[in-house]
């Protein structure tokens, strides 16, 4: 046993000591009847008084941790810690800060969960029965026939290579212009927005964002300790007056934006808000990820041409694709389109937390949208989500007594109650069967309580009135 | 425009007074004929002295940035920059620490590659052509059949259930105690050993392993600011006595082994010596990351039990599972059998980095793995691997001039020259067309220039005579 104590000068020496060596003793290191140092070993040993270790040992033998038989010496007495008994790790002692951090943001483990027989309006996931299976059998099948053995082989970090073309195809169809650009696959949205902010953030970085944005993107944000600065938003979006007092006041690192059916709010940004901002943006040259969820949805209207393509030739926008609110969420698809030599850096950042992205989900997505399969079963959705839309604001404007309500269309849309908690219109709901996702959480400087999401993808229309109703009748009594 | 300047002490206050201005001119955030502060007024706004600013001001005026007007004021110069050119971002220059370490240790962009044609002994990646991939489509569509689009659809970031509850059993079967004990799945081995050190370590943390040792591993250390301690090895693994001395010595927050096929040297813990080195580890209550890695290879003999067996119902083994080196590496799946606790927080860490792992490989793996046709596979590799290992062993001993070949079976074998340097040995059977990887990158600390390793998983027979051939000669040249 060495004896090597790190004095720190907050305490007395002895008790430093004191407590080293009953913790070695209790920890089963110095077992029973192990000969103790002299104390004039001891002092040589650990480099203090003979006198100061001599207190220590004195503590210890007050404690019957250690006893002394004269002409013999100093040794570990019985202690009560039976020596058989298995050694259990108190793992809770050992996390780290990030990782409690992402255990206290969890909000899966925090908020109210969705019961059987609930009606929801909390999920934003896409409705499943809407999938087309039968193509996706087609497509693994196809694949699996062209392939073999190949694919379920080592693939590559950027992604499954006729992935990656048909994808980089599918970005030029957007108008995005790919020169000096690439792509690079990832586990989904949640995962590409993490590579980002690894690569290119610090703490106490700024980012800038829309307030209220999504929760998942704040969680990561915050995981990041990076210094979130929300921008309030208006029906058309973030305000860009509030945009331009901020970007005079703060020194901006990165910004944050969802464009199309922004999350919570649903608002969609026309093109002219879209390229003002990127304008306002470019001017204090900061560089913008772009969100693109659910623009595949776009079911009110044209093709609103993403950032990514208002930014031409520049590399000053970072777009993030993902079909998971669409198409297949459970195989976590996404992509990052950027400047080539960032993607190359990011390439060795995901090479570092995964290897790739499985390449037979990869291969699958690619054998589904490489055909018309998926072009008919955009439109399929677009009916059956906008028919659901158009009922839900109706529905939700004769029952819910607001403020406001926004969403332009999507999957949900968000309201703002009169001086009503959300968190007890909640509570009261919840024991009618009803769920929703309480609107704080998407806030970066914790207000939103008087506001809520109201997610539909899933909710039959049946459930769509009666659970409205429900909310309603709970607020009125509020 | 606000001038916010943030002084530092290492410049005199009129320089960074200048740098500032200049850099707001050339960025185009003060346009041509734009009006200054006065320098009374400047000096008000950033609390300098007005002989400051005046100073600074002369010197843009020197460059040409600046030009005073009589009785009007100072104006912005018009600046060569042209206003309407796009701008650009250099990426390089806005990477953080960490990325930029990524990169440097990305292996994959670092070494030498295959290059068709060539007889290579670098990749450990499986023969593809054993998979069984009729079996793999009769998964898939019983899966498919059976979970219809609620497998595409999101799932949980614990795992898919029924391969969770699969797993529990597969565990016990290796007889590890799952009381208070719970599973992650991951993308993999690489997924799972970053959430763990991102879940319990701090940087600058002392973490010990074998020398040499899996170099995803030390790329993962070091991204993780770790203090990697290597304990040197001999045929039989980790030396005990050198383990002891740097217990002795040092505070280990935690261990890294693999016991089973150790990468790269090929070794094969004895269950002696496995218990003997994890009854070291706890007495110095060193928790163990036990890397499971090729376990189910162990084809020379009957199945070692892994460490996590042995600590019987204790907590401090955290197992890590993958069959990536047998079995599908492209679907990317590992899981982490660890305390239950420890478990649930890392669960809200994966959630934090991609929400889950892909359902529908979960799946698929599950269907192939729960009948016979996972073990019918498994004999049928063991065999096919033995055979190679065996005559790779043989012509190693033969063609290579050596001081010691390690490797108890599995996929590859070590190899320590005498006195040559591996690399210049690559270099030149590089131009043979023979590849291999240099021992090195395994290494913690920067030694083994004399060792390579020799994979030989996807190698023909023929292949692995001519190869050592050719590495012999170039030996004897050096």
């Amino acid at each position: 046993m060495s004896f090597n104590i790190k004095f720190n000068s907050s305490e007395e020496k002895y008790i430093q000591i004191y407590r080293y060596i009953k913790e070695i003793i209790e920890n089963g290191m110095l077992p029973y009847l192990s000969k103790l140092p002299s104390t004039r070993e001891m002092s040589n040993i650990i480099k203090v008084s003979r006198s100061t270790v001599l207190r220590a040992y004195n503590m210890l033998e007050d404690e019957n941790l250690l006893f002394t038989v004269k002409g013999k010496g100093t040794f570990v007495a019985k202690v009560e810690i039976d020596e058989n008994k298995d050694w259990t790790i108190n793992w809770c002692d050992r996390l780290n800060i990030y990782a409690k951090k992402a255990e206290e943001m969890d909000i899966i483990k925090k908020e109210k969960t969705y019961k059987k027989g609930m009606i929801s309006f909390k999920s934003i996931a896409p409705n499943e029965k809407l999938f087309d299976i039968e193509e996706l059998k087609r497509g693994f099948l196809n694949l699996i026939s062209l392939e073999g053995g190949k694919i379920l082989n080592y693939g590559y970090a950027k992604g499954y290579k006729p992935f990656l073309l048909f994808l980089k195809e599918y970005m030029e169809q957007k108008g995005v212009d790919l020169k000096n650009k690439d792509i690079l696959v990832t586990n989904g949205f949640t995962e590409a927005f993490d590579i980002i902010l690894s690569t290119i953030t610090k703490p106490k970085d700024n980012i800038l964002c829309e307030n209220p944005t999504h929760n998942t993107a704040i969680k990561l944000m915050k995981l990041h300790n990076l210094n979130i600065i929300g921008v309030p938003m208006n029906k058309d979006g973030m305000e860009v007056k509030e945009l331009k007092k901020t970007l005079e006041k703060k020194q901006i690192k990165i910004s944050y934006l969802i464009p199309s059916y922004h999350n919570p709010t649903g608002i969609v940004m026309s093109y002219e808000r879209r390229r003002e901002i990127y304008e306002i943006l470019k001017s204090y040259k900061v560089p913008i990820i772009e969100d693109g969820f659910n623009e595949e949805l776009q079911h009110l209207g044209g093709h609103i041409s993403p950032i990514a393509t208002i930014s031409g030739e520049e590399n000053s926008v970072i777009y993030l694709g993902s079909l998971s609110k669409i198409l297949f969420p459970g195989i976590r698809i996404g992509w990052i389109c950027a400047d080539k030599k960032l993607i190359s850096v990011m390439e060795s950042v995901k090479r570092s937390r995964n290897i790739h992205t499985s390449s037979l989900d990869q291969g699958i997505l690619y054998e589904y949208m490489r055909n018309g399969s998926f072009n008919k079963y955009l439109k399929k959705i677009k009916i059956s989500y906008r028919e659901k839309y158009e009922l839900a604001l109706k529905l939700a404007k004769k029952y819910i007594p607001n403020q406001y309500i926004w969403g332009d269309g999507g999957l949900y849309i968000f309201v703002k109650l009169k001086g009503v908690n959300s968190r007890e219109l909640l509570d009261r709901c919840y024991k009618k069967g009803v769920i929703f996702m309480p609107g704080d959480v998407f806030f970066t400087d914790g207000k939103g309580e008087d506001t809520f999401r109201l997610a539909f993808s899933r909710t039959t229309l049946l459930n769509l009135e009666k659970g409205m109703k429900i909310i309603g009748k709970e607020i009125k009594k509020l």
